[in-house]
């Protein structure tokens, strides 16, 4: 029997570096000869494409809360069942850019009161967690200037400011220290190729 | 303070003339100088309809049974709050073609292992029950009859045959049985406004 492969999630805030880093990670895979998948959400398989379609464009109170948190679960559902799940089946490493921790950290900080039901949902429709998470941690006034150099027109969540970034890094940090079997903190303001190197040294240590 | 209105839904197999009955209803009221507010699910929202044509388009199997109860949920959660509470503490009564039983229903007879998953589901995120239900009740061969007339693109679940519609008649008839503080089964095989007479008659028993 093939023996599965490891699901291995980036979560920060925007600008931390995290699809940076999963693609390095992906590559470095690749370079030790095995084959990863590289995924990322909301989105990563087509019906989850379809409904990050409906999340992030249009105006920011096209959704409420819940209504989102439903969408977001049912794309993360998908991405699960049609392109995560098989990957790891057949014994593939599965890197993905963001994934249930961003929507806890997210909701916690827009709506604290809701954080319950995050968790009851997540249970109930998802229950698989990552095998290991890194959260790529830095400064959000220094992430921000990163992200300022990008552009994108799918702007429903980026357009908040340093406070609302600020409450997202606690958020990240109060998840990791809750849940350290799987989650790495990764200093993130540092050179690429040297967090990099950090990420592949805390695999090694946990695979 | 307004007393609010009343949530009504119609329920049943397709062709038994739920769309039928719900305008026949909404009518009624008017006349009598109320002011209903007539919808259907999925759908009837802005954003409920964007996700109602993800669920009604494309393949068969382009959404698991999980995935595809989420978008119901999220399509109902957003009915429910952007349409149906506002008017009803407006003191407006609805009239919903299909509401969550439909999906009570219709995943029993699809995926029966899934039935426990529905109802958790729905207390975790819907909660409100119709104050009144009439399930629409007729022998499927001669709904199927009169359903074929119609021309409809969405036609993602209303290939399945007369076995399905079967198990779907005696489906509802089994939730009108558990739920008889709020169910009425109307017999459908009859002339449209004898129908209608026994719908508002029952309507002014319960109200
Ligand atoms: N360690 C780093 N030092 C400086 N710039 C970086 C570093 N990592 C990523 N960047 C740049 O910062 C921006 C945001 O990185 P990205 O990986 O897209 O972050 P995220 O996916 O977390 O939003 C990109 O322009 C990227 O090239
Ligand atoms: N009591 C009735 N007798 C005969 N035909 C009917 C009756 N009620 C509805 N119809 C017709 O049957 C078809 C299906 O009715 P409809 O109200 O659309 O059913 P549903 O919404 O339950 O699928 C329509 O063409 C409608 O005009
Ligand atoms: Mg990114
Ligand atoms: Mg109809």
């Amino acid at each position: 029997m093939t023996q599965p492969g490891r699901l291995i999630s980036f979560e920060g805030i925007d600008g931390s570096g995290k699809s940076t880093q999963a693609r390095r990670l992906a590559e470095h895979l690749r370079d030790t000869g095995r084959d990863p998948l590289l995924t990322r959400e909301p989105g990563g398989s087509p019906g989850a494409e379809d409904i990050r379609r409906l999340l992030v464009e249009g105006d920011p109170d096209r959704w409420s809360p819940e209504t989102e948190l439903l969408l977001f679960t049912a794309a993360r559902r998908d991405h699960l069942e049609r392109l995560i799940q098989p990957a790891l089946a057949e014994g593939r490493d599965v890197i993905t850019d963001r994934f249930a921790d961003s929507t806890r950290v997210y909701q916690g900080a827009t709506r604290g009161d809701l954080r319950a039901l995050v968790d009851q949902l997540h249970s109930l429709m998802i229950g698989r967690e990552p095998d290991l998470t890194f959260v790529i941690d830095m400064p959000p006034e220094l992430a921000l200037t990163r992200g300022l150099a990008r552009a994108s027109g799918e702007d429903r969540f980026e357009e908040f400011g340093l406070p609302f970034q600020t409450a997202l890094r606690a958020g990240f940090l109060d998840l990791a220290r809750a849940n350290p079997d799987r989650c790495v903190v990764i200093d993130g303001n540092r050179p690429e190729a040297e967090v990099a190197a950090d990420v592949i040294a805390h695999l090694t240590v946990a695979a």
